[in-house]
């Protein structure tokens, strides 16, 4: 069995550590009876800064040949904050229409909390954040003059009308960013997270904040009631995202599968890649069932520690887990979740850990637990 | 010395923990010189219910006649989400432009964190949350046929060829929300960050989301920028909102001033709130230096202990503390505080911090070690 996988290692630690995962993938592969073609893409800041590009359309049409991506990380101190995120990784999850970002929070055996009193037994839910609709949307102006000079304009008028202000100046001085809810976008992660749950504990948690931004979580929340019927013995809560980031710390055992909103999510998701051991340990994955999907670590590129083979591939390895669970290759998947664990057990880990180990021999020693598995 | 102050209990608990607050603030009078004449307002659930008014113009106009609002809770199970909240809270805080929003992150001796490793020495900041702009403006629409019509038109015809979808039926398909940030509301909260980190350990740490939500964001950072040249010896950076959760978590010693807006700010005080030993111990003041303040626990209503005495009153007693601050009462303020922490360390708690000292019980503890102070 042959797999068609596309990698793109990008900015900073990126190559290296999509290096180490190909290393752990390939190493599953021989152990498990399959084979992975990789095709290398050239995304990233030094394609951006030498040729003006992002992702053109040839890029587009190539990776929308593949199943999968592995996706390092973007990022460069030389490009201002933005570019690379709505050029690349934004790009991608909205062409691909990648509308699950799914975020496992499990806490390895022997991983570091920052948590008191909290264990493996106590940190083990998913978190499915929508990817393609609220605030992420990339509708909002700053300037008159754009193609959303109407809606600027009726903008500050409400607004006007509203605050009895009278902001007049037609540049840099209002700035108006819009997020939209669809019944569609929200129906389907919020199908996606209950189907999740009915595998696990049955249980899912909506996290908004319907009694402020009424509008768009309010539908939100009408879907969610509305897609529940459909599953009579999952049971539902909801929350409220300012309180969930304390239950998160003070309860994390109350969560099973907790479903949100894009810009919730994209918050939450890091506070709980912290309780589960830090940015190190976090992987993410952009999913389209029937389309392309896309698996990260969630931590960013620190160009800091570029080329020095110093970075924690760990993230990235078990995104790489994921990927390979999304192909179909359950088993394999679960084997590198366990070589991952047992590599942190045994210590064998990158100074960000408390380990002396390079990113190579770290992503050569998973793979050699895996072959053995 | 007499001063004037609204008093508003609200639901739930509210009512005894403002008593417990006032018992204690009245005991400060007593022992530094001054004497508050409390104004009582009918505000909350029970007047909604019975005759469908949260805040008239009347009531706005009496407490626009006070420098300082001490605010209990609001929030029934009876009422809706959003209605309360949107009628009273967040309608006095628009109404009197009170556009700080002031929340001490201090982890007070003896009070528990549920972080490991961590102590008073290393949880020891303040968030300045912007308090009437960004996604609270409350512009957003689901329904077509509102005002906001030609704006809805706007955003679905923008959704759909950003989408390429075709979003057309009037009702219950689409919403969206609207944020709003503007370069003087953005300057005057930014500016008094940067006063209040002058006189403290002179470092400003901005919390937005400018590689995605550009457009307000952007002109956030610019703002921010700008005001900072006026203060060469602050120390500034800019962070992520997601990051931040983060850090708050690992390393909460790094911060001394965090300023940012409305919505972010809701979700990382309530964490604050968390590593600073939880709700019971998180005060709030809704600030306008020239006008009518607020001053509040950040904890809700609790409906389910109404009439119980046995809610912690400890943080309406900080905000209280606050409040005397505020109104310049600067000794009596750090008395309260210290009576606070003794009453921590001294175990005079109520059940929730593992005590079993009841609401009333502990105020009158406070207020006899202010009076001995
Ligand atoms: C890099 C950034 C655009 C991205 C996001 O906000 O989604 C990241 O924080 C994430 O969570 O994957
Ligand atoms: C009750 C709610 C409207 C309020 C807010 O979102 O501002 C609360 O969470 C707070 O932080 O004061």
């Amino acid at each position: 069995m042959q797999h068609q996988v596309a990698a793109i290692g990008g900015d900073g630690i990126g190559p290296e550590i999509i290096a180490a995962g190909k290393e752990v993938l390939d190493a599953a592969g021989e152990r498990f009876g399959f084979d992975i073609a990789w095709t290398d893409f050239d995304v990233g800041a030094e394609r951006y800064l030498s040729t003006g590009e992002l992702l053109t359309e040839e890029d587009l049409r190539e990776l929308s040949k593949f199943r999968a991506i592995y996706f390092g990380a973007i990022g460069d101190e030389r490009v201002k904050p933005g570019i690379l995120e709505k050029g690349i990784l934004l790009a991608i999850r909205f062409h691909f229409d990648q509308f699950v970002n799914l975020r496992p929070i499990k806490l390895l055996e022997g991983a570091p909390t920052p948590l008191a009193n909290k264990g493996p037994e106590d940190v083990d839910f998913v978190v499915v954040r929508e990817n393609t609709e609220d605030f992420y949307v990339g509708i909002g102006s700053r300037f008159t003059g754009a193609r959303e000079q109407k809606t600027l304009e009726v903008v500050r008028d409400l607004y006007n009308i509203k605050f009895g202000l009278d902001v007049e100046t037609d540049a840099d001085e209002i700035a108006y960013q819009i997020g939209v809810v669809t019944r569609p976008g929200a129906e389907r992660v919020i199908r996606y997270a209950f189907d999740l749950a009915a595998a696990r504990e049955r249980k899912v948690t909506s996290v908004d904040k319907a009694n402020v931004l009424s509008d768009v979580y309010g539908l939100w929340r009408d879907v969610f009631n509305q897609v529940a019927t459909g599953y009579p013995d999952v049971a539902t809560e909801f929350t409220f995202v300012d309180a969930v980031t304390m239950w998160f710390v003070k309860n994390p055992e109350w969560f099973d599968v907790v479903v949100t909103p894009n810009m919730f999510g994209d918050i939450i998701t890091d506070l709980g890649a912290m309780i589960q051991g830090g940015l190190g340990l976090a992987p993410g994955g952009n999913i389209n069932p029937a389309g392309t999907s896309m698996f990260e670590p969630i931590h960013g590129s620190a160009p800091k520690y570029r080329g020095q083979d110093v970075a924690n591939p760990l993230a990235t390895i078990w995104a790489g887990s994921m990927l390979l669970d999304h192909i179909g290759e359950r088993e394999a998947a679960r084997a590198v979740l366990s070589a991952i664990e047992q590599s942190i057990l045994d210590g064998f880990v990158t100074r960000d850990m408390g380990g002396a180990k390079k990113t190579s021999e770290v992503g050569r020693y998973v793979a050699s637990l895996v072959k053995r598995a």
